[in-house]
């Protein structure tokens, strides 16, 4: 299981103050489990992993051998937010960083997470000699970003296709009943997945919204969910030995203290995208009311050669939470050379993850010297199982941290501010009203 | 020429405390220029764009065609922090989003920018099939990253291809006479390209660490150059409309207030890794003396969906800095549908990026109301030309904002901290007595 030590981040807060928020940790435990907080009828997703039925992941594997059996070799993933960082994430650390997954699996390629006209144009251009199918992942249907995307490609789909074979190669997941997209699914005969009703889009990984592109790139679904099953046991024993309720008083305390920042960091390329599905789980859970730690992310040694100047010796208002990974996938080790020009010889013979560690460990130290306290988790490999658990025990600690800091951890109001504007702007029917303050407020940008 | 509005940002501080950061720019454009601040062996890029010998450009171009007609199809660049940064900015900006720029041009590939064993292991194996090149990009050539995956990845070379042709694929760019990189490229007679002396790592994209990787993939690194040029001219006239000391004025007015944090944001996912680049240049270059504003950046309106929640609505200690572009490359137009189920016909018949501009305006009116100041620049298109602008520009606003700061915005000496840790673990001839320390606190981690 996924191991958290505290040591390099309780010596930068008094102890009394990790036990206060120790204890806020445990209540807001209760809360959150007693399903008595604030946004409790979005907490579908603490039960998921016991509860998910079969029939779901099933569903998800039928899929993925009836496209394999079309010769689908390209899955565009329509989504944003939530319906698109989960599987971003997940595929990112799954697949090869060059090249397939073998020539039985599609290439899976994402869309609809922005409103760029040059990527529409330049992802239609690439589909022309394709044999492609899309996933389309939104509950209401009418999120302009992947609706925009969507009517696009589906064009493209039945074009290049015709409307009968459209039918077998765009699937839509989306809500159970409700929803422009179930309604045009159910019209236009596409099969469907359901996003929960009490499950929100960033605590969304685990059920179709990331569960289907997974199982469709060739990754073993059950496996990621036996995981999550199994951090899902551990987070629900109620003591001070949890990491989740652990992860969420330290944090706390730290921002306490004035840390206002926490950077997601990883030493693995493979979690690249973690830190940004990271980012919205925390950032959107807890960045309300005026409060909320900043949430940033760094890819190490990547970004030591970046962010560590200012990491090691700039305003000392951040702390790191690392996420390591023991092992690696493969094997390589550092060649000798007759002349040792680059100096190397000496680390000749070692693996290279050897260096890596090396490079983590002396990392750690540097950055504790330097008073940026250090929370680290540790996993043992990158795989479908590992993160699993990872999502599970993020998701679980940031309800709890939500609760401690006195917010809604389950909802994102402010998400719908720049989608007013943008809509009075656009001349959106039912947005008249606001069209006119906006319209006004325009020449402010000139 | 790239435009700056301060008006987003200039409500929320009062007029007097602008103007006396503008002072402050001044006198620092002043320092700047005379070369009489800290630093000031490193200030080479500020003449670069005029000064740049034609040869230069030309020995790049000249490489792009010898490859070219050996029938390269895969570059891979190594290096790290501004060794990387620069290119990939530059790479991400100008190739399509999706596949190749044409039949003609090479894929770039990275590496040497992690200590990752399945990265490169995966490189290697991609490898395999590819008739491949490497760039190796180092002042010294003993920086780890580059050098374990230079070492590696020559081997492939050597294997594949045998020695001789080894020195048709290797070349190095490299300090003028010293290091072990220029001893090791004369010995096997490996072509090489200079980074002059004068000038540092995150400044360097402009001299071959940038312009030849952008040339082997097939961009027109004069037009790049020209638009720095142009950049140098105007930036080289010192007064109140310079927007170089224009935004490093507000940059810090916005910071004495209690912004802490400083988010770049785009509007278009081809200006992804100059969030990146940026964050190197100003994080390395400020953030040291226990000071310094922290760079994060943002991609719209994909992070809208993530880190949008937060900025809306979370801790008031940001600003954000748009890099805004005019026009889409390509054209798109959203169709109409006849049922029109996902609502979208409204803006049927507009083009994509239209939506995408009314999202950038609705945003900013939103983030301002929030409480979040804006500074905007604006240029034309994604291009050579611009983004030569863009880098000339943010560099020179940099070294103007680390004197207002008072630090010296071309050193970097907390990078070495984690290195001298990571040498005593590896126990690195020369580190003996750092390892017996670090030993001990080895276990801290633990």
């Amino acid at each position: 299981m996924i191991s958290l030590n505290l040591k390099p981040a309780e010596k930068f807060i008094p102890k009394t103050l990790y036990d206060k928020y120790l204890q806020k940790a445990l209540n807001s435990f209760d809360v959150l489990t007693d399903g008595t907080g604030m946004g409790n009828d979005f907490i579908g997703w603490i039960t998921l992993p016991s509860t998910i039925s079969e029939s779901v992941t099933d569903r998800c594997l039928l899929l993925r051998d009836k496209w394999k059996s079309m010769g689908v070799d390209t899955v565009v993933v329509i989504g944003i937010g939530g319906s698109y960082l989960g599987a971003k994430c997940a595929l990112w650390a799954l697949q090869p960083s060059f090249g397939r997954v073998g020539d039985d699996f599609p290439e899976m390629l994402f869309a609809g997470n922005n409103i760029s006209e040059d990527y529409l144009y330049e992802l239609s251009k690439y589909l022309k000699d394709k044999n492609f199918a899309l996933i389309v992942i939104s509950k209401s249907g009418t999120t302009t970003e992947p609706a925009v995307a969507f009517r696009i490609l589906k064009k493209l789909v039945k074009e290049k296709f015709g409307d009968k074979s459209a039918k077998e190669r765009i699937v839509a997941v989306t809500d159970s009943v409700n929803g422009a997209l179930k309604k045009e699914a159910d019209r236009e005969e596409y099969e469907t997945f359901v996003i929960p009703d009490d499950i929100g889009g960033r605590y969304s990984i685990l059920t179709p919204v990331g569960l289907l592109p997974i199982a469709v790139a060739g990754f073993d679904i059950k496996l990621m969910l036996k995981g999550a099953r199994d951090m899902q046991e551990q987070c629900a024993v109620r003591n001070e030995k949890n990491i989740a309720v652990q992860y969420a008083a330290i944090r706390n305390a730290l921002y306490d203290t004035g840390k206002k920042i926490e950077i997601l960091v990883n030493f693995n390329p493979k979690l690249n995208y973690f830190g940004e599905w990271w980012k919205q789980l925390y950032g959107e859970s807890e960045g309300k009311d005026k409060k909320g730690i900043f949430p940033a992310s760094a890819n190490f040694t990547t970004d030591l050669h970046s962010m560590g100047q200012y990491i090691q010796d700039g305003e000392r208002i951040i702390f790191e939470t690392y996420v390591l990974v023991k092992e690696a996938c493969n094997k390589l080790v550092i060649n000798k050379e007759d002349d040792d020009s680059d100096g190397l010889n000496y680390i000749s013979g070692k693996r290279v993850d050897e260096v890596n560690k090396m490079a983590q460990t002396g990392t750690m130290i540097a950055h504790t010297d330097g008073g940026v306290p250090n929370i680290v988790f540790e996993m043992e490999k990158v795989n479908e199982y590992n993160l699993g658990q990872l999502f599970y025990l993020f998701e679980f600690a940031c309800g709890i941290s939500g609760y401690i800091l006195g917010v809604n951890p389950f909802d994102q109001p402010g998400v719908e501010a720049y989608k007013k504007n943008m809509f009075a702007l656009l001349g959106k029917p039912g947005y008249e009203e606001n069209t006119k303050r906006i319209k006004n407020l325009y020449d402010f940008n000139r």
